[in-house]
């Protein structure tokens, strides 16, 4: 984030060497529940911008009209803002039965997860349409997938798979009930680059400058992945989803202990997975 | 607060009859510490305006340059950035040992409170003049005093000395050190409309629009105070400083029971008392 500031200042001061770097304000947005205080004193004591938080939903409009040169949204997008209940509902011919993500899953269940994500990020992009001034910047970097791979060919394909496997066995040790598992869908999705640009081409507002797949693996390092940081990291980003739906946190410490067993008995393997380029990174200009 | 939105909407629209209401953001600001969260919830969930919270210090630049076109402030500017070291000092001549406020203090006590009120308005004043568009209103309620009036005869200047009084006993008792009440002064300061309109001048970043004393006291009714609620408003507003300086939470809630022991005591007197003007009401208009 510092990074990406102190990108733009230096373009600004490249392409306008004589006139003085303007004052700006950075609008952080997340949801009015999370917490904004750890936000605001995470920040470095000196900065050369104003902060601000934005609390609220980023598929409504949050700002107004056209005040917005530049916005950058980073590993969000993936989620989604809600499933369809029908992958819930076992009397459902699209319920997700013993599955928690489309992984592995019959192809109504992906489409079921890719008509959402289309309607979210159709809203994404036309709230933020509206808050862009014409010639206004916008980089998306979210969870993709290249064309035609199956979910399960990627680590977290593999991590889904596994989740759904622990937790069908723990309902059959009777921990929990397999209604429960039937009824938990994990709300991410990973679009390839094809889509994503029909998403961006159907809305009409934005003109794309760049969109591609990149690697985000290079955090692993050269040698064998720390699984024990990689399931860290994973809890930090899902503990909610799950603790909201499985509310005893043993079943949840559960969980984590075998996902992290499991992964480490396929590490070579999800090793080589991890050089897939499962990254989207997008540019997009507001005409 | 929800009020003063719709007084401006209310003026804009009587102004600009027949243009719609431009889209508009209200920033709420307080010390990065305090809870967004609890602010952004108790919103009302339709609202006219886009929020965004701001943390920082309002004695320093929070917005860049002539971004605002309307600042409020409500009970806030009479609480005082810090205060001379020199009056917690029992070496120093200005020591107000005995004493947690200027209230019945020597005038040199009053003076290092007045030094500093007129150091944060300056800075303050400095900060929104930047902000501020030209022309951009200003609005600051705040607690002031009749020009000449001893702190002592407003109900606010009772209690403080009720406070006082209160701790030395105390540390009479051996409950609490003598040191601790020298070294502890409540950093709160009423100006007088003609302090602040020499205040306002000298900065000379705004003209004065409205400078007025009122009575703040409409919440009390017309029959007996309320003296328990009032000592919880009291300890809302300033448990925080107690808390800070007297970190054992029995020694706070004794004091709070003792002082709303000591105000029924009185609560005629206060009930006179408070029909006081002791509410200063500024409008300021960017030069």
């Amino acid at each position: 984030m510092q990074d990406l500031i102190e990108a733009i200042v230096h373009k600004y001061k490249s392409l306008c060497p004589t006139t003085p770097l303007p004052e700006f304000q950075v609008f952080f947005n997340d949801q009015a529940s999370n917490d904004f205080n750890s936000l605001f004193n995470a920040l470095p004591a000196e900065r050369q911008y104003f902060v601000v938080g934005v609390p609220g939903s980023f598929h409504n409009q949050l700002f107004p009209e056209s005040s917005l040169h530049f916005v950058y949204t980073c590993y969000a997008l993936q989620w989604l803002s809600t499933l369809p209940e029908e992958l819930s509902d076992k009397n459902s011919p699209i319920c997700n039965k013993g599955r928690v993500h489309y992984t592995n899953a019959p192809h109504e269940v992906l489409n079921a997860y890719s008509t959402q994500f289309a309607t979210d990020v159709e809203n994404f992009l036309n709230a933020r349409a509206k808050e862009l001034v014409p010639g206004g910047m916008m980089v998306m970097i979210l969870s993709g997938i290249p064309t035609g791979m199956p979910y399960s060919k990627i680590p977290s394909g593999i991590l889904f798979d596994f989740i759904s496997s622990i937790l069908m066995n723990m309902a059959t040790e009777g921990l929990i009930k397999e209604d429960e598992v039937d009824s938990f869908n994990i709300p991410f999705y990973a679009a390839s680059p094809e889509e994503m640009t029909g998403l961006v081409e159907r809305n009409g507002y934005f003109s794309i400058e760049r969109m591609e797949l990149t690697n985000p693996a290079t955090w692993l390092g050269s040698g064998p992945i720390d699984i024990q940081a990689w399931v860290m990291h994973v809890r930090a980003a899902m503990e909610g989803i799950f603790t909201e739906h499985f509310s005893r946190s043993e079943i949840i410490d559960q969980m984590f202990k075998q996902m992290t067993e499991k992964l480490s008995d396929c590490s070579e393997d999800l090793k080589s997975r991890s050089q897939e380029k499962v990254q989207l990174f997008v540019v997009l200009k507001r005409k």
